[in-house]
C-alpha cells in the first residue's frame, strides 16, 4: 500500500493553538461547482462619499458630526453589540438555562479620510498611524478595570459582513474573555508550563527552518499560512519576539508591522486581482487578568475565497454540525500566496 | 439601577450541549444595513432537469446513469471529501506539526425524483421514505467497524453552500468522532453520571412547562429554540424519549418525526415566503465506539437568515476571532416562529 502522505490524503491536523482537529481533503479541489456565486460590488470609489458616516465632515446616526480628521478617526459605534451600563445579574436554572450579564465597549476606526483606500493601498506610514491608534485604544479601554478582552478585528468585503466599504476596522472589548481566546490561553499556557518558551517561538523557528508554508518574513514577523488552516488562504503574522500584546511594540517593531501588513493584503489583493475579502484581527493576551506570560502575540487572516473572485468556500453543514474541512492543503496555499507580488497590481499598473 | 433582564440586556448565555458560552445583544436589532444583499435563485424549477445530476436516468459526472427512482436515491458522492481507501499514517514533528489519516465515507441522498420539491413540500409519506433511508444508511455505514461517527445533514439553498439545486441531502461517515460531538458527548457524560438521566430529558421537560422556546410539539417530539441560540432562528428537534440513534426510532416514532419536520420547514418557508436556507442535521451517538447511554438523539437546524429574505446574519470578524454572538433573544424568534402557519404558503394558495 502506499505510503500516507498529507498533501494527497485526507486526514486531520492538529491547531497547536486552539487544540481542535482539523479535517484536511488535498484531493478535492477538481470537484464542479453549479452552486452560488457571489457578486462582487464596484471596486471604483470616490476618495469622499456624502452619504458615508465614515468620511470627515459627515453627519452619523446619531447626529453627531465627524471632524474633519488626517489619518485615522475612531468613536464608539452607534450600535454597540456591548454597552458599559449594563446592570449586573446571571440566571442559573438547574444548570439548564444559564445567563450571565456582559459589559463591554464596540468601536469602529477608520483607517483613513479616503474612502477609496484599503489597507494594502495606504503607504506604511499611514499604516503606522493606525497601529497607533489600535495602541493607543487598547491602553485606554484596559484602564478600564472591568474589561477582560479586547478584540481588535477588521471585516473587510461585502462578502465578509462589512457594511460600509469606507475602509475601517472594529475594536470589541468584553467582561469575560471570549471562547476563542480561553481556548488559546489553555493551549499556550500548557506548552509555557512545560517547555518554559512560548508555544508560538517553538512553532515560528520550525516554521522558519522548514520554509515551506512561510509566505513573508522581516527581521521582526514572519507571515505563514498555518500548518492547520482553515480557510483556504488563511494566515497568521506572528512576531519573531515573544511579548504579550501591542503596548509592547518597540518602534522598529512598529514599522515592520506595518511593512508586513501592506506586503501580505498586497498579495491578497493580487491572487484574485480584486479587493480581497477577509476578517482579520489581534490575538493577545487578556487584560486586567494576572500575568500571561504564555501568551505570544499574533494576527489571524481568515478569507473566504477559494476558487476565484467569485466562488467562496462554505463552511456550512458538516463543518457546522460536525468538524471544519478544508479542501487544499497549507503547503499549496502557502506556495501561491508566496509565488505573488508584494506590490498591489493597482500599483503595479500605474 | 435597572435589574438585569435577559430580554433587554447584552449577556452570555451557555450552551449545555457544547459547554461554550454564546453573546446575546437583544438590543442590536434596530441597526441600519448597507452591507451585501444577497440575490435569491429563481424558485420555480421544473419537476425534471435534463442537466441535473440527481435528476432519475440522467447521467453523473463519473459516466454512471441513474435510476429511474421511485422514492430516493443514495450513492457514494463523486467528489467524496473522505475516502475508504487512504493508507493509515500520522505525522507529529514536536507535537508542533501533528496530523493523523482519516477514513470515511461520503455520500449523496436525493429526497425525491421530483426536481422542484423541497421537504416541506413532501407528503408527511414522502419524508417518511426518507427517514427510512437515513436508518438504511445509518445501519449499513455502521457495520464497517472502522466507522467512529455517520454525519446525517442537509445544506438548502445556494447561500448555504448547496452546489445542486435538486432537493438533497449527504451522509459523511468518518472514522474518528468529529468536534461537535466530542464536545456534545462530553457534556451529555457528565450530566447523565452526575443525574442518572440525559441532558436533553430534563432541558425539554423544563421547555415544556415553561412553553416560551417551544414552537412545535407532538406526542414523540419537540420542536425548539434553544436558550443558547446562536443563529437567527435557529431550532433543535428533541425526541421525547432518551435514546441513542435512528436505528431505535419506533414506527410511530417515524411517522411524528416526519410530520413535526414537514411543519417545522413549512414555517421557515412561511417566515420569508421564500424555499428558506440553513444547514441541518442528525446528532446521534458514535458508532463501534462501546455503549453511549448519556446521548440523546436531536437534530439541528442552522438558518442564516435575520432581517429579511435578502439580509443574513454574519459569522465573521468577531464572531470567527473571539465568541459567537447574535442580535435577538432566543424568545423573541420563538414567538416569530410559533405564530406563523403550519401549511406551506404555496399550498396555502392552490
Ligand atoms: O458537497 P457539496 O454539496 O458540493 O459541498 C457543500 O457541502 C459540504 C459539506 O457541508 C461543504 O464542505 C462544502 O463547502 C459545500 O459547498
Ligand atoms: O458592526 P457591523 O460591521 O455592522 O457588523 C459586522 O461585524 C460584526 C462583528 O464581526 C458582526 O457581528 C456582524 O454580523 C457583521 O455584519
Amino acid at each position: 500500500m502506499e505510503a500516507f502522505n498529507v498533501k494527497e490524503h485526507p486526514h486531520t491536523r492538529l491547531n497547536i493553538l486552539t487544540g481542535d482537529w482539523i479535517l484536511v481533503s488535498p484531493h478535492r479541489t477538481k470537484r464542479p461547482w453549479q452552486g452560488k456565486v457571489e457578486t462582487l460590488p464596484p471596486d471604483n470609489r470616490p476618495s469622499y462619499d456624502p452619504k458615508c458616516y465614515l468620511c470627515p465632515g459627515n453627519t452619523r446616526a446619531d447626529g453627531s458630526v465627524n471632524p474633519n480628521y488626517d489619518h485615522s478617526f475612531v468613536f464608539t459605534n452607534d450600535y454597540s453589540a456591548l454597552l458599559t451600563d449594563t446592570p449586573d445579574g446571571a440566571l442559573n436554572v438547574k444548570g439548564l438555562l444559564s445567563a450571565k450579564s456582559e459589559k463591554g465597549i464596540c468601536k469602529v476606526l477608520s483607517f483613513s479620510p479616503d474612502h477609496s483606500l484599503t489597507l494594502p493601498q495606504l503607504s506604511v506610514e499611514g499604516i503606522e498611524k493606525v497601529i497607533e491608534v489600535w495602541i493607543d485604544e487598547f491602553k485606554n479601554i484596559a484602564a478600564d478595570p472591568t474589561i477582560r478582552y479586547i478584540q481588535i478585528f477588521e471585516n473587510k468585503g461585502e462578502m465578509m459582513g462589512c457594511s460600509n466599504p469606507h475602509p475601517h476596522g472594529q475594536i470589541w472589548a468584553s467582561s469575560s474573555v471570549p471562547l476563542e481566546i480561553a481556548k488559546e490561553t489553555n493551549q499556550q499556557k500548557k506548552y509555557f508550563d512545560e517547555h518554559g518558551k512560548s508555544l508560538l517561538s517553538d512553532y515560528l523557528q520550525l516554521e522558519l527552518e522548514q520554509q515551506e508554508r512561510i509566505v513573508l518574513e522581516n527581521e521582526h514577523f514572519a507571515a505563514l499560512v498555518p500548518f492547520w488552516v482553515v480557510w483556504p488562504y488563511e494566515t497568521m503574522i506572528v512576531s519573531k519576539r515573544h511579548f504579550q500584546n501591542l503596548l509592547q511594540f518597540t518602534s522598529d517593531e512598529k514599522h515592520a508591522y506595518a511593512q508586513i501588513l501592506k506586503k501580505l493584503t498586497a498579495k491578497y489583493d493580487n491572487l484574485f486581482e480584486i479587493s480581497f475579502p477577509y476578517s482579520a484581527g489581534i490575538h493577545q493576551a487578556p487584560v486586567n487578568d494576572g500575568d500571561h506570560p504564555e501568551w505570544h502575540w499574533h494576527m489571524h487572516f481568515y478569507p473566504p475565497l477559494l476558487r476565484s473572485a467569485t466562488v467562496k468556500k462554505f463552511m456550512v453543514g458538516y463543518e457546522m454540525l460536525a468538524n471544519p474541512q478544508r479542501d487544499v492543503s497549507a503547503e499549496w496555499a502557502a506556495e501561491k500566496l508566496r509565488a505573488l507580488s508584494e506590490t498591489h497590481y493597482k500599483e503595479t499598473r500605474k
